[in-house]
Parts: structure tokens; sequence; C-alpha cells
């Protein structure tokens, strides 16, 4: 098994882009990230493209093969292929192209994300994302993804200590990363107050618990890592690649405040790369709901059950705290283009290793990357580190 | 990078299964998968599932967890991934699980392809596979399936040889090899009149040049090689797995009579096995109408261009021809769950193999499976042999 590295990335910027199509959402992040890694459309061997609705929110499946066209790789019969698990399908895709260079099966390997969701309204967004959760035993029922998770934050909060002005600090937070954050669908400050007198969406989360409805798209390109310096004097190593499923719908877990997925995903990527928490320079999380944020920084193990907020209230994890996380603004601030999200998470910890983040650098050589699917039925963790 | 067997095998009726959900199709084929293969669900490190679109189908996103949790896999937390290339989803899904052992990041894996189509009406059908094809060139525009496919066949017939009678024996004799194939949707032979004297859906192709609207499931487990015996005295070897692509769009390719996707990965497959075309035994072709049989077996390098027909006609490609095409009855016959089909192909080859046939065995020892996504913008071939 052949070590991967990251040589080169690219993104849009997030938000809504009313005259730019699916399509030319991928071109734009992939000509980015060609750019950056010096390599042309002729050296790509394959591309892993990750990407949740397509067939509801444009209609269009096949994405793999359109997106390797729009990128003009359909002279050379490039082999393109999309990959879904919902909201960890950005994330997915990396871990793809990872494994086909790491088999030795391919060498140029681009791997992108692209979501384009304000096609269709708000509602029909809605049910396409609740296409994530269990249809059958949940979709039908009328449960959202904001009122899943209010049921995994009311049932946290019940069992745990945490504040209500602890749960709106990671938006606040968050949004404090975004304003340095040139590709932020949110460049503005908010206050504690802000996300409480904002509209109840499904109690206890509001409107600014939430991540919003977003376009964008991102990609990466991966090479062997001994083939890394060919491109680059600042490659970025790919040290763990860890997935993990759980059961689709929020009911049938052993217990709703801890994604075992998370947890199993975790320790799997840190077995892997041999590393313990005190290693870990920064973490990008999977804030599509506040709390979801408050879990997986205890789920992957940074502090115990119950202690998240606490930390968050302190400043741990800000931007000049001991564990700074989401410094990209992540999905609150910097948006959530759903199938887009993991790359862009690649994205953020390539720019940090390399000293490229401008406003929201941080002291960073090793950096974890963690997207979810749907309420935790899919986990994927990546850690990176410089070299 | 590691050898590959496939070690178990198992495939639902295909058919119009009215009283069977999404999910339960899957359970079935992957529980005969797992009892043929000698392993049970703990034992399984990771699934990928082949489905083109359970989003519009039944409104169902996040497959490879749903999949998981109703296999029971869940509580170990196995990874699942869906993959997605329109009707070239199900061989897709097996190149990853092939990729995903021969790197070395999992040991026993499960290749599925599941596709529930009669959830919703004909015309809603008609339209969800249209997502295959460039939706904002040739969807919006109107073109179907069946429309572009008569484009080829217009274009093949215009400049090449093939009599309206040759292309209709492909589907009789698809229909003679379904009569042995106990899952296949279509059990009955058929004429020449039958097809002639079909209803016209888009000049030159009648209703019984097409492949039907199927529900079905199917899937294999593959480990490494080294491994195989453990599991089973009959392990069928992968000998090459091959992917390409093309314009997603018809009207850019530089001719439409010929899949240059086919020709590209047939090619690579070639190579990787280091195989010649008398080495192989029998072929599964896509054939989603019958000039797609026609086309395939010439782009795969199986004759020259424009002698297929005569091929078919003199039984060539019949049974008990020099060179067995679509033994399991083909996509006409077998039927055509587009996200299972590659999986089923795979079954077919693996049956073949194994001596397993019954009334459509054929004498196999090496044989290729040809999986197609949309007009040709996926292709991916697989070759598998005995050891």
């Amino acid at each position: 098994m052949r070590d991967v590295a990251v040589i080169g990335v690219g993104c849009t910027e997030f938000g809504e882009h009313w005259s730019t199509s699916f399509r030319n959402l991928f071109v734009e992040a992939g000509a980015l990230a060609l750019e950056d890694a010096g390599v042309t459309g002729e050296q790509i061997d394959a591309l892993y493209v990750g990407n949740m609705s397509a067939g509801r929110f444009v209609e269009q499946e096949h994405i793999g093969a359109l997106i390797a066209d729009y990128a003009g790789l359909a002279s050379n019969h490039a082999a393109s292929t999309r990959v879904e698990a919902a909201c960890a399908s950005g994330g997915l895709a990396f871990r793809q192209a990872v494994t086909a260079v790491a088999s030795g099966m391919e060498d140029i390997v681009v791997a992108a994300g692209v979501e384009k969701m304000t096609d269709v309204g708000t509602g029909a967004s809605v049910d396409t994302l609740a296409g994530a959760a269990d249809r059958e035993w949940e979709g039908f029922a009328g449960a959202t993804f904001p009122g899943l998770y209010a049921m995994i934050a009311n049932n946290y909060m019940h069992r745990y200590s945490l504040t209500r002005e602890q749960l709106a600090q990671v938006a606040v937070k968050n949004h404090d990363n975004g304003v340095h954050n040139p590709i932020a669908q949110f460049r503005q400050r908010i206050t504690i107050d802000t996300v409480l007198n904002s509209s109840l969406v499904a109690d206890p989360l509001r409107l600014f618990d939430c991540s919003p409805i977003t376009d964008g798209a991102a990609a990466v390109v991966v090479v062997p890592l001994e083939r890394a310096r060919e491109f680059t004097d600042s490659p970025v190593r790919v040290l763990a690649s860890a997935q993990a499923s759980d059961t689709i719908a929020l009911h049938d877990r052993r217990d709703i405040s801890t994604l075992d997925a998370t947890v199993a995903a975790g320790r799997r990527a840190f077995a892997q790369a041999k590393l313990k928490h005190s290693d870990i320079d920064l973490v990008e999380v999977h804030d599509c709901f506040t709390i979801a944020e408050i879990c997986a920084i205890e789920d992957l193990g940074f502090c115990a059950k119950g202690e998240a907020g606490k930390l968050t209230e302190e400043g741990v994890t800000a931007l000049g705290g001991a564990l700074p996380v989401n410094t990209s603004g992540g999905l609150k601030a910097c948006g959530h283009p759903v199938g887009a999200t993991g790359i862009k998470q690649i994205y953020e910890i390539v720019q940090q290793i390399r000293g490229e983040a401008g406003g929201r650098q941080v002291d960073a050589n090793i950096g974890m990357a963690h997207n979810v699917g749907g309420t935790g039925a899919t986990v994927v963790v990546h850690i990176l580190g410089g070299c």
C-alpha cells in the first residue's frame, strides 16, 4: 500500500450562485486545484466526485462522467466515479481517491465535491436533504434534519451540562473564523444574542444554530507520496483515512447523544496514523448544527462527554485556543454545499498546514477532518500532516 | 497491489417486485452472497453499493449506510459507500470493491447493486433514466434513452451492413438464453416476427429491442486471492478491472456508432490481463437496446466494425457459438434494474466459470463483463478467470 499526498487544492466561493450552473461550479474548483498542483488535465488518471443529490437538485445523475466531460477529461477517457453518502459524500470521494492511489491502480487522481442546492425552493431542498435520513421511518413521519438534530440537542442537554449560551457560542466562534475566509458564505461576526434572538427552527435550535443552503464546489489532487515533490515543494501527507457507518435512523441508536460512527472512525484514524489527540493541531468537524460540533469534539475523544460546551465557552476551540475547531468557519459560516463540504475541509487543512490561511492561520502541522452523513450513519475521518 | 478473487455471489429474481421494498431487495441478494461465500456479516470490512437513482425512484439517498444498516452491519460500523454512474453503477461498485481489497485497506468486501424502479410510473421512470444523459442539452430537449439509442442505430445502419432482422436476432438470442436463467425477468422465447411486429418505440427500435424496467439486486463478495481458499474451493480471480469515460452528450462524440469509452476500457482490460480476444470464453455485454449489443461486440474488438450483425445471425454469439454473448439473457431478457445490472453480470460470469449455469452453461474458464452508463459516457470492463 503506497503513501499518498495532496499536491493541490481549489475551491469556489461558497454561497448562492444564481448565475452559475452545477457543472460550471465544478469546473472552477477543478481548474483552481490543477493550477495549484501544477498538473494538466491530460495527466489526470481518475476523478472521484462527491455529490449528494444532483438527481433531485438539478435532475442530473451520472455526475462522474458529466464532470469529467466538462473538465475536458473525456478526450483521454479518464475514469470518473461519483460517490454518495449524503453530506459525507465529499469526504468519501477523497477517501476513494486515496484508496485508488494507495492501491497502485491510479497515480494522479482528483477528488472533488459539488452541490448546487439553490435551483429548487427551500421546501424541496429540505425534503431532498431528508433523503439522507431513513425515508420510510423518519422522512415519511415528517422528520427534517433540524428536527432530528433538535432531538439530539434535547437529549444531550437533558443529560449533560450544556447551556443555551454555550451552544450559541459554537456559531459565534465559527462566524468569527469565517470573517477571515475569502470563500465563506457568511463573513460577518455575530453575537450570542444574534443566535438567541433568531427565529426558532426546531426547539432548541434556532436559525443561527443551523448551517445554510449553499452552492459550491471544491477539488484536491492526490498522488503517491514518492512522486509528490515532482509537483510541489509543500506536499501534505495523508496520515489516516477511516470510515464507519451506523444505523440510518436515529431511533435505532444505542445513544442518540453520541455518534458511534464518529467514535469508531476517529479511533480507526488515530490507530492508522499512530498519533494521540495532543498531536492534532486543528480539526474541521461537521457542524451542520451547533449541537453537532459539540458532539463531534467529544466523540472524537478530544474531551469527555459533556465537556465540549465549557471548552467552547472558554475559547479552547477558537482561533487562539489550544485546539482550534473549524478555522474555515465550519459548515455554519463557510456554508454547506452538502457534497462539497468534505473536500472543503481537506482544502482548509491543507491551506493551514501550508501556512496559507491568512487571518485565520493557526500553528498547524497536523490536522483532522471529520465529515458526517445524515445524523451520523456515515462518518469519515482523515488526518493530514506536513512533510 | 494484491490480487483479488470473488468467493461468493447472490442475486434476487429480476422482475416487478410490487411487494418488496428497495432495502429488502438488497438484503435478499446480500444474504445469498454471504451464504454462498460462507462468511458472516461480522466478517465484512466494507460494502460498496451501486445504485443509479434511489433519490428519485424511492426518495432515498445515503444508500450505503441504509444498506449496511439493513444488512445488519451497523453494529460493527463497517464502511459502506454508494457509487453511481447511471447504468454502470453496479460495475463501478465492483471495481471500487476490487480497488479497496487490492490496496490492502480492506480484506472482506461486498460489492452490490440495487434498483427499485417500479415505485414510480413509467413516465417518471423514463424521465429519471434521462438523468443519465446530459440534462441541459439532451434531457431538456426531450431526448429519452430509446431516442438516443435510436440515433445510434440509424447512424450505424446508414454506414454499416446491418439488417433489421439481424438486429432483432439479438433479442431473440437473449430471450433464448433467458429461458434457462431462474432469475430472468422474461423466460419465454420470442421470434424475429415478435420483435418486428412489436410497437415502435423510437424508429428503428421497437418494444422488443428495448430492455425493460426492472426491480432487483445482486451482490458478490471479494477477498485477497491469497485468502480465497479459506472460504471456497472455487474462487474466481479478477484478471482485469478497467474503466473509461466519454462525453456525456451523444452529439459531442467523434462518432456516435462507436462507443470510444468501450474501446478504451476494453483495451485497458486486455492489457491488464495480458490476454487476447481468443482467450475469452464468454462475454456479458450491456444490451440496454439491441443496437448496444452490436456496438459492444465490435467496440470490444471481437470483430471488425459492421460485422456483429452477421455474427449474430450466424449464431456465433449464441449459447452453442464460438463466443457466447449474454448467456444470462442480457439486459433484454434477464431484466435491467439499472444499479444492479453490473453486479448481475459478475454473478453470471462467476456461475459460468464455476460450472453452475444449468441449461445455459457454456465451456467457460475466462469471462468478460461490459457495463455501460448512459450512451457510453461511462464504461467499465472486468475480466474474470477460474483458478
